[in-house]
Order: structure tokens, then sequence, then C-alpha cells
């Protein structure tokens, strides 16, 4: 029998202690052992929960207990969860967290530490709910190099962007269904301002390219400005907005990543991901494109990711040193404005700037049109450029939007 | 540094060669070693191949040279690659293979003897080529019980398939395409014919249920005798016709499996997987729906998979037992047509079987149309009953086609 402690009794803490007892025995069969869940620790009381003499508020008395062999952290945000998993760490224990502001701002320093003790440290419920991807990307896909990883990380926004898209419903009103069904938060704005999504990229993109990707390198944008009209002349170029995080390696060795909308071609997978759905593209040198698709949020999806980590944590014998990757100067992320892309541009057009006009500065565009167009507005797809050049051209235009298409390939 | 020998150097085998050499680096890193092919076994001669003094012709060289720690079996067929891999076992070698036939048949008898010699017998390409799905599926998934897989396992039959979908291309043309293209062997019977498919089904059913699921006693069926009609009919009805292989478990406790073209509702996640790309669903008691998808065959993502598994047994410390399943007496498997279904019908309609008779006797149906519909004839769904009770209401009807429609839940 193995002895864990369960940091956190919320949506996901308690979904772990439940799925621990539901699937006990195929569980037990999996991890060779028994699992059971000697303490939770939680600062409010839970004076119906039928194993309520298993909490504690005292971290201390989880730490200094020899016999708790794996701590799981489900509380969310940097602190204390940190200084609770350094401390666990340190005392030779294994911890498990679906934490990723976490990971993606203390990833480096903690798998560093549990590598120094010989215990792991998992978290492969950061990113994806349920979906296995923290492995396979270590693992199964380890006979590749890594090309490029995109994917829908965020459930509540590609909710939002569904319900714009499928009920041209506008985004106030698909933002407030979203809370009423518990899929987002009063405050939406680490989902809506995508935030979470660049987390979990960051989270995937430093394991991919092996050196810690900070998460304020990177330039992040949300889907608060993205509007039915350009839904309806995306939806007649072939594509659907989507919020992606995408990242790459560049030529000199720095690592792409970018948080945005994007418009993706209806060829692409990430194009018919709806819902709360998620989806993580990984395209390797030797397998070509691999998608994982899945619930990325929800209690029991996530739970069970968690506990997959826990039952790994048992089997595994000392740390599993191939999930690791260095911490960085912060120097390591490239200038997303250099890369070349195709752009989306939505503008008011008058007398001084007509559709000629926006052609002949483009060097070129494809103007898109929807039935209930506005009059006195343009909406084009530009040639494939850097983007700081786009930038540079769209000076003097009065932008209503802006958004890049999703390369297939 | 660790020496392997490759038994078969034909296109996964040379693939596997070649991605040793050019992702040398980055596989000595995750498996912390060098991987060395020390000898290729194959009948043939390859006197202009770069490394040609690693062929030998004599699997008795490899199976005593105590240096082999890992064989990898790419040659096909059940004899003599089972003959070969048990000797391997037995002599303490681990095998990793990419052959769907000799673990469909052989896999119980293979894991048993690799565990008794505390050794590992890995076959993650023998399932959707590069796309990670054995692994997950024991592993990521520990903490769920396994409620349903479905998917599409065959990309020449999803190529052919979707060529009729897309281009209106009758079968025979599209089949020929295939051939043509490199997709299809000149006997495409083990492709269109769903024994490809139902390999692969079975040896995922194996792993999920733990039980050897034998291919001669699923029920299978091909895609030769679907029309551009169907297709026609389908698409009007929501759905797209797939190959799909399923399995999950019955109140029994016996498992369900079956191979065979279905309509499947453009909800579905295997919808949209086009051409020959394969995806897999698998239904988690706490996931919901996973689905991965991928490229299932060809060169370098099948040999990937290969050498993913010769890395897992490089780091394996012992019998990783959790990918296990018992050999069966054969009794495991239920009978399919219990099962109840959705069922497409295609019939004639003359003087004596009206649409009307039709509908009364399956005691209310839904007619489909398309433009070109034949005079004579009826496409019609009925409602979900078990498929034996179908079979019985469907005898007098001249039938055309009879194809399952894919529950989406």
């Amino acid at each position: 029998m193995i002895e864990i402690a369960v940091l956190g009794h919320g949506v996901v803490g308690s979904g772990v202690a439940e799925l621990l007892l539901k699937n006990a025995s195929g569980i037990a069969r999996r991890a060779k052992t028994e699992i059971n869940v000697k303490y939770i620790l939680d600062i409010r009381d839970f004076p119906d929960c039928p194993y309520k003499d298993k909490f504690t508020k005292d971290f201390d008395v989880i730490v200094k207990d020899a016999d708790v062999k794996v701590i799981v952290e489900v509380m969310g945000g940097v602190h204390p969860a940190y200084d609770y998993i350094m401390q666990g760490l340190r005392a030779g224990k294994s911890a498990v967290t679906s934490n990723k502001e976490l990971v993606a701002e203390k990833g480096a320093e903690l798998l560093k530490t549990a590598k120094e003790n010989g215990v792991n440290f998992l978290f492969e419920a950061s990113v994806g709910g349920g979906i296995p991807i923290i492995r396979p990307l270590h693992q199964c896909l380890a006979a590749n190099e890594i090309d490029e990883i995109a994917g829908i990380l965020n459930g509540t926004t590609n909710f939002i962007l569904t319900k714009m898209i499928k009920e041209s419903m506008p985004f106030d009103d698909a933002l407030k269904m979203a809370q009423e069904l518990g899929y987002a938060e009063a405050d939406p704005t680490a989902d809506v301002d995508g935030h979470d999504s660049c987390r979990k990229i960051c989270i995937l993109a430093s394991l991919a390219f092996g050196s810690h990707v900070y998460p304020e390198l990177v330039h992040t944008e949300g889907i608060r400005n993205i509007t039915l009209d350009d839904v309806l002349y995306a939806g007649n170029s072939g594509c659907v907005v989507k919020l992606i995080g995408q990242a790459h390696r560049t030529g000199d060795g720095k690592i792409f990543v970018r948080v945005g909308p994007a418009l993706v071609p209806h060829e692409s997978q990430l194009s018919s991901v709806d819902d709360v759905f998620n989806a993580i593209l990984v395209r390797g040198d030797s397998t070509g494109d691999v998608v994982f698709y899945g619930k990325g949020a929800g209690k029991f999806p996530t739970a069970s990711a968690v506990v997959g980590d826990v039952i790994d944590c048992i089997n595994a014998r000392g740390n599993i040193d191939s999930l690791y990757w260095t911490d960085s100067g912060k120097d390591n992320v490239a200038y997303a404005k250099s890369e070349s892309v195709v752009m989306y541009i939505r503008c008011a057009i008058n007398r001084d700037v007509s559709a000629e006009k926006i052609n002949d500065k483009f060097g070129g565009v494809t103007f898109l049109s929807h039935d209930g167009q506005r009059p006195g507005e343009a909406a084009f797809l530009t040639a494939k450029m850097p983007e700081c050049e786009i930038d540079e051209l769209a000076e003097g235009l009065s932008l209503l939007s802006k958004i890049r298409v999703l390369e297939s390939e």
C-alpha cells in the first residue's frame, strides 16, 4: 500500500479522491499496489465529507510523515503550491500537479529539484485535462524531433467562439452563457485574454524544445475583440476563428511561441474542434502530424490525468529523467513579429482609403465579403510577409480587426 | 552503447535504420545511451547498402550474441517472425514489432514469455503507425475504465472512401488510384475486406479489456460493396461512410468487437478523418472521449514508433508488466448481432414491396433520398433494435446495401 496526500479539496481534488475509490481495483492492478489517501490539506472544513478524518490544515504533518510517498497538488496558484512541492521533493516525495500556472512559472526549477532528490515531478493534467499529451510528447515521440506544436488549449474560449460561429451569438452573450454553464469564471480574464492558453503552450514548448519558456515573454492575444463580422468573413474564406497557441524552433536556435486568435482553414484538423474540446497538433519530423483531442478540463478528466501520474510515480524507479527541461536566461524566445504570416485585416474605407489603394499598398490582397457586410468597411487577406512589415503597411488604416491565418503546413 | 538487431530490411526496417542514424543524438539523449544496429537479418542481398556489413541471413548468430539486447521484428507475417521472437525472448532479449498479424494471433503468448523472462515485448507500431495509442491506452489512461474504442484503423480503405465521398469516384477507380499511389497492394484483400482493421481492433480490445481477442471470432465486413449511391444517401442524412473497428464490454462480461462500414454522423470527430489518416477514439469513464489522430502507416511514422519502443525497452528495468493481457479460451467474444443498431438499408421496391409496406414492416423508418436516386429503389434508416431482428425483418427484401449507423454516444 502506498500513502499519498492531496493538497486542495476543490473540484479536481475531490475528483482525485473519488476516482481512487471508484476505480480502486483497476488502479491497484496498474500501480501494483493499493493507493491510500492519508491526508487532504485544505484551509476549509468539510464536516460532512465521508473521509473527514483525513483532513489537515498543517502541511508540516504531511511533509514530516515518511509514509507519504506522493504529494498531489491541486490547489492552483503559484504560492503556497510551489513552497509545498519544493519541501515535498526535498523530503524525497514525488509530486503530481494539475497547476499550469505553477509549471509555466517554476517548471525548470521543480524538475531540477525532483531530479536532485531522485523523485518525480509530473504534470500531465496541467495541459489538455484528460488528454494524454505530456507523456506522448516526451516518450512516445522520443524518436522524433518536434517541428511544430499548435493547439486549441482553452475550452472556455473555444466554447465562446463555437457559439459565435455556429449560432451567430455575439461575444458578450456567449461569454455570459459560458459563465452560466460554469465554463467561465466571474472574472474571465485568464481564459478570454489568452493567459491560460499561454501557460499551456509554454509548458509544451519547454518540454518539446528543452528550455524553459516563460509566459511573460510570449506574445499573447485573446478573443475579446473578435466580432461576428470577423467570423462571417472568415467563414466565407473557408476558415473558422480559433484561439491558437503555437510553438516551433526558429533558424537561429530560438523558440517561436505565440498565442492569439487565428483563421483556421477547414482542411486543418483543428478547425472541427468545437465547444469545450481541446486539440493539440504535434508535427514530428518522422510521424508527420499527430493530433490529440479530448476534453481539456473538467473534474474527472483532469483527476484521471492526475491519478495516471500518481501511478507513474509509484511505478517509476527513481527519477524519469527524460521528462526534463533546463532553465533559460529568458533570452530563448524569438521576436514573434519577424515571423511571416498571412493576415486577415478588416478596416474602414473612405475617401482617403479605397479598396484600390489598399490593394496597391499591400502589393495585392484578396478581398473577402459576406452577405450582411457593412458599408464603409473592407476585409482582406494579405500576401505572406513578416508581421512587422504588415504592421507598417497597416499604419494609417482605421483598423477594425487584424487576425493571423494559421498555415496548414 | 546498446546493440540491437533488425529482422527485415523492407520499408519499415530500412526506415528504422535511417531514423537511428538521422536522429541519433536526440535518441541517445532519451535512451541515455547510443543505440547501434549490430545485425540486419534479411534473405536478400543489399550489396550497395552503406551498412552492408551488418547483414546476416542466419538468425542463430543474432540470438546467440549476448551483446544484442533488443530484437526489432519488421518482417511481417506470423512465421518465422513468431519463432524468432520467441527464441529472442527466451534468450533474455526484448522484442519490438510493427507486425499486427503477429500480435493479433500470438500477443498473449508473447507477452507471457516476455514476462517470464523479465524482458519486454512492445508493439506500438502495430496499430496506428506513428500515432501513440498502445502506450496511452495502457498507461496514460491507467486511472480509467475503458468503455468503448472506435477507430478508423486502415488508411487504404479510408483513402478509397474519401475519394468516393469527395470526388464521387467509383470504388474500382479509387482502388486503382490507391494501388498506383502505393497505398494499396496488388492483392488488396487484407485492406479492402477489413482483415487489417480487424487485427488492429483485436489488439486494442485485448489490451483494453485484458483478454486476447482472436481475429477469427470477430464479425468483419469490408467496403467492396459500398456504392456511390450509398455515399450520397448517407451524405443527405448528415453522415459519411467510414470503415470502423469497434469494441466494448457487454453486460455479461464478454467483449463486443466488430469491423465494418458505418454511417458516421458529421458530429463525430471520426467523420472528418480523411485520406490515409487514421483516428482512434477511446472513451474512458473519467476522461470521456479522447481521440488520437495521425498517419496510420508509412515508412517513417511507423519506424518512429518502433524506435520509441526500442528506447522504452532500454529504459525499462525489467518487464513493464502493466502492458499485458491473458490468453482466452476463444469464448470471450460476444455474438455481434445481439447488439442494437440503427441500420441503413437500400433495397428494391416493386409491386410486392412498397415504401409503405417497408415502413409498416419495420415499425416506422426514415426514408432517405438523393438527387440522382434511381427509380425502383428505396433507402431508409431503421429504428434502433437488435441486429438479428433487423435481419429477420429484412428477409424477403431485395437488399442492395445494409450499413450500420455509428452511434455518437
